[in-house]
């Protein structure tokens, strides 16, 4: 697993607008993600919309930027849903269609106890042969994957890495402590410095679709030590982030955010539309028109 | 719609022990709940492990349930997934098994604001042509479905029922208060006298796969006015749902709660075994043992 | 404690332009809850503004109202602040001012554990000779008191009633069902019937200030069985309590209802003006206007 | 009040077997820290035990810590209670006692709205001439102080300073990213490092009391930019502050925390005994062992 570290971002998933997968959209972002420089690709995310996907637009999209990658970095998936047996068949799917690494959360939406959670992961460790990683995302899982039962699993290789979106610094730099054996990935966009100064070993900033650059800088700038400059880099990139509030009142914060992103991909040329997913809310004219002037002032047009 | 009413278990779904549908027992579950005079069916609920169980299980369950009813009573299918395009493709193949009415929820997983929750369900309204049933439960979607929602989409049509899964009976009292257009349902066990009490139409309850027969009782006792006779009845089933709690400290509630419902139908000879779905936790001869216990206290052995 | 029963209303606290305690309201507010035939009043509870209010108004508006109970019925005093040693302050100041018994609920600000919550109450209850009445209200103290904890000290004597402003009826159920040796009261204004319906003993309506002769009422045709009286009555009360949202958007929902409450008062000519404590917005004239618009529709004015 | 800054920490209050303030010990500890180094001293905050002091033991403190400081250190007061009236006469019997400055949270207890915050802070503020410091501790007080409230606050100077308990880093950086008007504070004891790389002026932790060095020098390392020593010494620090769980899975966190801080003092010489609050359950001899042990293992005995 020694390929796991770096910026890897979730990779969005471009749509035609009738809600088909844009093929050549994402192969161009697939493209522009790796031509960026990226360490790995992350794909049926939450930035990826994983939860509002089919199974066949799931493996489809995930086969699309496995042939773009060509194994010049790892691509990694989303394995997401609500128990064992579901993630299990996910997790076939996925190897299938050319994963390199399996992302899975804990059971949601059944009532589930830590206690059965390490059942969850080795089994599907078990299912499939391939790298496991962690994804703790408590806003939409409804719990936090708690820090002894992520060790506990890192300790016996059926973890191999863990994405942290909980946002919960403290708990990560337990784990961080804790451990030498297993990489960890901040997921945050607006503490990514946070993360790597207590030692993280890598980023998935949703945002790191519309500028890859951005966080490849701020990666590098911690990799050698230089946090001033990892500072600035995330503070020109927490402004641009602001852009996933432009939706805000009119439409959930997830229609806000992945409408936006989708946009600045547009405005930057990468992919042809932004259409999401339903029931999410489409941004308008005027939505659209804040986005690109917040990539504007980011330098990025 | 008129015979969306009374009590309507959520048939738990039988399992081999190597963790297959057990078709001829959940023929027999089928047919005792019929024969004991249940005025529907809900399959691939909460109860019967919906989230646990591939999208295969679920419409050949949902397939043998439907062939025993045969018409004699409505057959509700659950079709539980995260978002609309998931959501509608669960109804097409549910209408395609029997389902003669369709329950989802509001999107979970992914995070949606109440804004867009009409959409959601209008869309999958719109895409199959069998009654929808409002899914009211929070602690597995992770929010409310708030009052003026139900109301508005009971206006136009887009529902023709509601299960309540809160536990909040103030907010069920304010819809059935404001709309005579929708049939309400309780999901709780434990207060179903108070659901009839302030006017629900039915009640869903767990451990009616059981002991419909009692809650068969509740029902007619409350629909007759009896509120004395539903009181009693009641209590004696507040007492047979303690099994819930054979496994407290060794599990996770829900493993508990399936455990105890399944080994309750075994000990009445309904079906052939009491395994659940991975990852839940297996009771142990002494949990089982418990079950037994209370079932007798209650009269059922 | 046999006197400890039926519809005893958490009594506003009057007060001038300038934020001081309205003695001849709060006389005249007493009187008029005395006579419309409740059976006791609860002094400085919420409703009465108690975290609101300095130590010297909370025993001068104590003082007032005992003075005008005088022995006809029981006054129940709040001591309500943050732990143990704080409390028992307040529980002698209020046995000094005339209650003839003490409400109280777990710590809170300070985070405490319910395994230490024992240990607060007998000190309490050690400290002053008075009955102590638990109060469950998790909206204001961040967690529930739970069921065992309430049991335990309904067992050894501690506690002589609760006061459920918890919402949760089924636990409130398992209380009733698990012990005689506890007086319960609902706090529901809305639920009021749900409450009796289930055994509570009496009923802690804050609206009860505004129509004491509706749940008087209520509370009446309960206790003879009448639950269609019960129920018609109840109804009447939720429409009535709809005024509790008239300052929506505007404020807190506590300064609304707050304010609705006391208008209800002036609109009745019992109190003189509507001031609330800081930081409280008051009502404006059009939210004034609709609260009394809602006492005309329920026929009181 | 550009005095405040650097580490201040809030203050144990070392109670007698009989739970009296000891008065010799606190002007011990207080000399200790000033001695150490301390920037200034918090009394009356949440590690003071706030809300289990009477009125006037708070008092009584103060002005214990503000003969030791005498000037050479600032006195920040907390000034903790449920609204407006109740902190107003707090604010004006700290200044009596003493304080140069004034900690106060949001209301508490009473269903508050952010929209009444300001109206609450601006009264403090022109009651009582002193700088005032707005204190966020959602644990204690049930909801977070929003950013926009802040910053308001701070722009029309009713806070001169922000002491930040919420464990929000993105929040705390997005007030640090909007104003120079303000002084911030860590609450943090392990992410203290963080807080100061994001741009934090100080530091309030509790187990500064038992090791004011150690956060001294992590303060002095991050003034100077020297991210690998601070982030040393905070390794060091978490280690530490292990000693409160002592008392895990026997007690709440609190009484655990707060004897462990107090038992700590105890072993380096400084205060008398470890007596905590009522109801907070005592550490027993295992526990004051474990925590000497972990003293023992930080270097500090």
């Amino acid at each position: 697993m020694t390929q796991l570290h770096g910026v890897v971002p979730p990779v969005c998933t471009p749509l035609t607008p009738e809600r088909e997968l844009d093929v050549p959209s994402l192969e161009r972002l697939a493209a522009f993600l790796v031509d960026a420089g990226v360490h790995g690709l992350f794909v049926t995310g939450s930035t990826g919309e994983v939860a509002y996907l089919t199974d066949e637009t799931r493996y489809r999209a995930l086969d699309v930027v496995a042939g773009v990658a060509a194994g010049q970095v790892p691509v990694l998936a989303g394995i997401i849903d609500t128990t064992t047996t579901r993630v299990v068949e996910h997790a076939k799917a996925a190897k299938a269609a050319g994963a390199d690494a399996l992302v899975a959360t804990a059971p949601f939406y059944a009532p589930t106890d830590p206690v059965e959670f390490p059942g969850h992961f080795r089994a599907i460790r078990a299912a499939v042969d391939l790298p496991l990683v962690a994804y703790d995302i408590p806003v939409s899982v409804g719990h936090k994957l708690p820090a002894d039962v992520v060790l506990e699993l890192a300790g016996d290789g059926t973890f191999a890495a863990l994405k942290d979106s909980s946002g919960d610094l403290d708990g990560l730099r337990a784990v961080l402590d804790s451990t030498d054996d297993l990489v960890c990935f901040s997921g945050s966009e607006t503490l990514a410095d946070l993360g790597l100064f207590i030692g993280a070993h890598g980023l998935v900033p949703g945002i790191g679709n519309v500028d890859p650059h951005g966080y490849l800088r701020l990666y590098d700038a911690a990799r050698r030590g230089d946090w001033a400059e990892a500072k600035t880099e995330q503070a020109r990139l927490r402004r641009l982030f602001e852009i996933i509030h432009v939706g805000d009142g009119r439409m959930g914060r997830y229609s806000s955010a992945m409408g936006a992103f989708k946009e600045g991909l547009v405005a930057r040329g990468v992919i042809t539309g932004g259409t999401t997913s339903a029931p999410m809310i489409p941004l308008n004219d005027t939505e659209r028109a804040a986005v690109r002037r917040h990539l504007a002032e980011a330098g990025l047009l």
